[in-house]
Order: structure tokens, then sequence, then C-alpha cells
């Protein structure tokens, strides 16, 4: 029997944000390894279906979708959770629909891309890494006052993430976060700790952020994903490297 | 009368692609110049509509919005053109909407994010000339990538843009265009010409793209954004700098 729906995906990538909305929405997918180190995201095979060579794709009655948050508000306004109700996202004729989608386009297109600059400083600044430094230095300073503006939206916005109910943000911050908490302060060539002033992330000064990622650890579209892609126990509040089962999570 | 849309823009910055969608669906609108030769995306005021700084912010009946693809998705998922019916973009039921959705989220935060990175250079890697021109390089090369993903996805999907009835890429590419081609190569300080490698655009090796430009000028959104920001003749197929009745366009 062939699924309706097929992620190729990476451990502990984007691909892990969508893989959290199949399971919320109950859809049945099958899943595709993409293999990053034999570099199967520049294979001319992957290419064919996402041109950006960027995780994750997914395959769907419908045609091939990337873009994760792209991905996800196609889900959420075709889905309806099956069990609870609800929605992932506000509809279209709701109030909340556009602060909702601001939310989204910031989260996408500012903090994601502020942290794939910081995680992957070579595909904007090149391989030197004095160059790299200092670009990742700018990015920290980016992303301490991204994420500032982020808590101050969550305290001050109902039905963005941290309700009972969970939206495609509820889904898409905890990921975030966890990669933050991980590749934060990125341990040194030589083994040694990093500065003081390198340790630039702690949840713990953001109560609303870190209210949504122990709310997600509750949901058990946390747990399928933790038992497929070896994420460990508390994989958004306080997470470790993944051990995944298959394929590498860097 | 208090119009039910309020924009706050600046002269051929972000906030022309939100007027050309307001134009486009013939929404009663007002203007606030934001000034930024005096820094007035900084001040308490706006940053209080939006804690980012950036323009455009869109007050709407129903709260205040920001993000450009985010109010142009909200404004096309709401409102359909009255005069001609159609809609700028698919309906969340409709077979184009994923595909749709995945390149305007692409638009938004691989383009425009890369094209921000290259006209803010010191947004990313600090204010030093020579980290700047580096960076820009690697950003040339990205930008000359994407912009061959973005011929060929128009050459190949249809309904994205180009069609008699405009999408919202109709309106969001022809500005990226017009800001590749005023601001891909700029002159020096001491008012020389750019070295031919500098000179990394050009409009013509894209026909998709291209045609996408010269269609849009046709349309009367189009040259109401002309008259009200002085963008001039072919603003998108062969600009020239803005020389709007107010504000500053840089």
């Amino acid at each position: 029997m062939t699924l309706p729906y097929r992620l190729h995906y990476a451990p502990d990538n984007a691909s892990l944000i969508v893989r959290l909305a199949l399971e919320e929405l109950r859809l049945p997918y099958s899943t595709v390894l993409v293999d990053r180190s034999a570099q199967a995201q520049r294979s001319p095979a992957y290419l064919r279906l996402n041109p950006n060579g960027t995780i994750p794709v997914l395959e769907t009655p419908e045609g091939v979708l990337f873009e994760t948050a792209a991905i996800l508000l196609w889900l959420a306004d075709r889905k309806d959770r099956p069990d609870r109700g609800g929605r992932l996202a506000p509809a279209p004729e709701a109030a909340g629909r556009g602060t909702f989608l601001t939310w989204l386009f910031w989260t996408s297109n500012t903090l994601h891309m502020d942290l794939r600059g910081y995680f992957y400083p070579e595909k904007l600044i090149g391989d030197d890494a004095a160059d790299q430094a200092k670009l990742r230095q700018v990015l920290r300073g980016r992303l301490r006052a991204d994420l500032v503006i982020l808590e101050h939206a969550l305290q001050s916005t109902p039905g963005l993430a941290g309700a009972e109910s969970a939206t495609l943000l509820d889904l898409y911050l905890p990921c975030l976060m966890r990669w933050c908490q991980l590749y934060a302060n990125p341990p040194r060539a030589d083994g040694s700790t990093a500065a003081d002033a390198e340790r630039w992330f702690d949840l713990a000064v953001h109560p609303a952020l870190l209210a949504v990622c122990q709310k997600a650890e509750t949901r058990a579209s946390t747990k399928a994903a933790q038992q497929a892609e070896g994420l460990g126990p508390t994989p958004f509040s306080n997470p470790v490297l993944a051990t995944p089962p298959e394929g590498s999570a860097t």
C-alpha cells in the first residue's frame, strides 16, 4: 500500500517540524532518509524534487512541496485534527489569522534564517574561520534580539502558541529552541569548553518560550518524533544530541 | 472619514509590494510616511507597531500586521478582486495552493532575505568594508543560483505568475527584480563604474522573470504606485532610481 504522504527527512533537521505536523494531524505517511553524510540532498534525484537542496520535501497527492513553513500552513488549512477538533492555524476568515501569519512568516524568514546562518556560516561568508566567527558574532546579537521580540509576542498575543490545542508555532518554535540549545555553544575542535561570551542562549530567561517547549513535550506528536529520530528525553526544554536509528543529525 | 487600511511606507521599500496588493484589490487605504532619513522605523512609536523595525506595517480593522508576505497572503485569502473576479492566490482548497505557498515562502525567506543581506550587509557582518565585500560576493553567488531556480519554476509551474490575472508573485517578484537592477551594481564612493565582475544581475537572461516584470507594467496597480512613489517609467523591466514626492528611497 502506498501512503498518501512521503516525507524526505534527515534526523533532527527541519523535516522534524513537518513530522510533528503530520503526527499532530494523524496523517498516514512514510519517510525516506536523506543521507546527509553522502550529500544526498545535492543528488540529481533530490534536486529534481527540490532544486534548492533543502530538507524537507513532502510528496503529497497534489504534488511535491518544500519549504517547511509552506508545508505547515498548507497542512493546517487542509486538515482538522481528527480526534480533538481544532486547527493548527486560525482559519482564513478567523480574527487571529493575520497576526498568526505575521509570526509564522517572521519565524520562517527571520528567526529560522538567522539560525541557519549561525549553524551554516559558510553559506553566507565562505570557509575562513575568522570570517565565520565575525558573522556568528553579529548573528548572535540578531538572535538575542529576535528572541526578546518573540518572547514579548508570545506573552502579549493570545492564540499564537502555548495553549492546550497546538498551533503550527507550537511545533515550529520548540524545534528551533532545541537547536539553539544544542548548537549555541558548539564544542570546539580541541574539545575545550566555549568561553562564556559564546554561550549566548539560555531558554530559562524566556519563560513563555520555555512553557511552549515544555507543553510540546507532553504531546503524542513529540513522543512519536522522539522515537523515530532518537531525540532523547526533554528534547525541547533540555535537549541532548540525537541518537537516531538511521542516518545522521549533522 | 477614517479609511479601513493604513499603510506605513517608505518610497521604493518593501511597502511597495503591499501597496500593489491594496491597489490590485481596490481597497481603500491611507499612507503614513516612515521617514528613514530620521530613522523613524527605530522610533518608539514605530517599534510599538512592529518591534522588528521593518517596513511595512499595515493597520487593519483586525489589528496591526507586519511581514510583507504575511500581509500579502492575508489580503489574498480575504479579498477577491472586486471588478475582475479572481484571486491573488489559489484558495486554500484549490489544487495549486501548496505549490503556490512553497514559492511564496521561498521568495520571502530565501530570495528576499538574500537581497536584504546584499543591500544591508552591515546587518549580517558589521561595518568593515572588506568584510562586507566578502559577504556580498557569497551572496551574489547565492542570488545567481536563486534566480536560476526561480526562472525554472516560473517556466514549469502554471499559475505561479505571469498570467493575465495577477497573483501575489506578480506583485512581489517585479519589486525584487527592480531592486536587483537598481542595487546590483551600486555606484562606488568615488563615482567610478563597478567592475564587470560586480555587475551580477541581468534580467534579460531570465525570460520568464522579464515577462512577469513587463506584464506588471501594464497593470493599473503599477500605474498608481508609480505616481505615488515616483518610480518612473518601466519601473520593473528597466528601472531608474525613484524620485518620490515625499520621503527618501534610501
